[in-house]
């Protein structure tokens, strides 16, 4: 049911700053940089083969983002992985006892479907999981 | 010259529990259990679309993964990115005043060429570079 790596997500204070790694040192390309206020963060999405690296910058002083940024300092975030239906992986998951953020699937960019996995169950890593919209079928 | 996500590196106190959610929940296919003395650890390698989610079990008390686990518990540890060249990757990092852990790649299992990079210099992140083997071009 899990198809991908869609991306790893690194938080960072500072856009300007993470991107003097992974962009002017490392050579990843800067695909764009997205505000995304319902998150209270702004992104930097860098493609790597088939998946990709984003940076995140918290907004405002009180997101998720932000706190962990504080707590832990600057560094690897979650992990976003695709599946095929989101409902059903959402389920199994439920099943086996596994602790979910979100319990129905939310509406993301570009009719995308996305829910957070807690980490206290997973061992210590945030996951996202993804669902993509069908792909149109005519041009 | 970055090419694709190897692997995303995941530490854990305990394979068998750090399965319960990748492979038991998440329906993630366990390829094989390896241990590597000479990095300390026990690693669960478990294929997701073109890279792979690596468990780390630390095996000693001393290692870097060890110590980490000790310091900031289970999770997310490091990401491992392939190059075409790693030397050429490691000159460019060098130059743009990038701080190594291993200034020249060091041999890695099954012919791979590895190097990472160290935290203070990428924003908080453990980066590994992978140079592949050639692959044969005779059968």
């Amino acid at each position: 049911m899990v198809t991908k790596i869609n991306h790893v997500a690194i938080v960072t204070a500072d856009l300007e700053q993470g991107k003097k790694f992974w962009v002017d040192a490392l050579g990843l390309n800067l695909q764009n940089i997205e505000d995304v206020p319902e998150q209270e963060v702004r992104i930097a999405m860098l493609p790597v083969g088939d998946s990709r690296i984003e940076l995140l910058e918290p907004t405002t002083d009180n997101s998720g983002v932000a706190r962990y940024l504080r707590k832990r300092g600057p560094g690897l975030h979650h992990i976003c992985l695709e599946v095929e239906d989101i409902e059903a992986s959402l389920q199994d998951l439920r099943q086996a006892g596994i602790e979910l953020i979100d319990e129905s699937p939310r509406p993301g960019p570009e009719g995308k479907l996305l829910a957070f996995v807690h980490p206290r169950s997973t061992g210590g890593v945030l996951v996202e999981l993804y669902q993509l919209p069908p792909k149109s079928t005519t041009s």
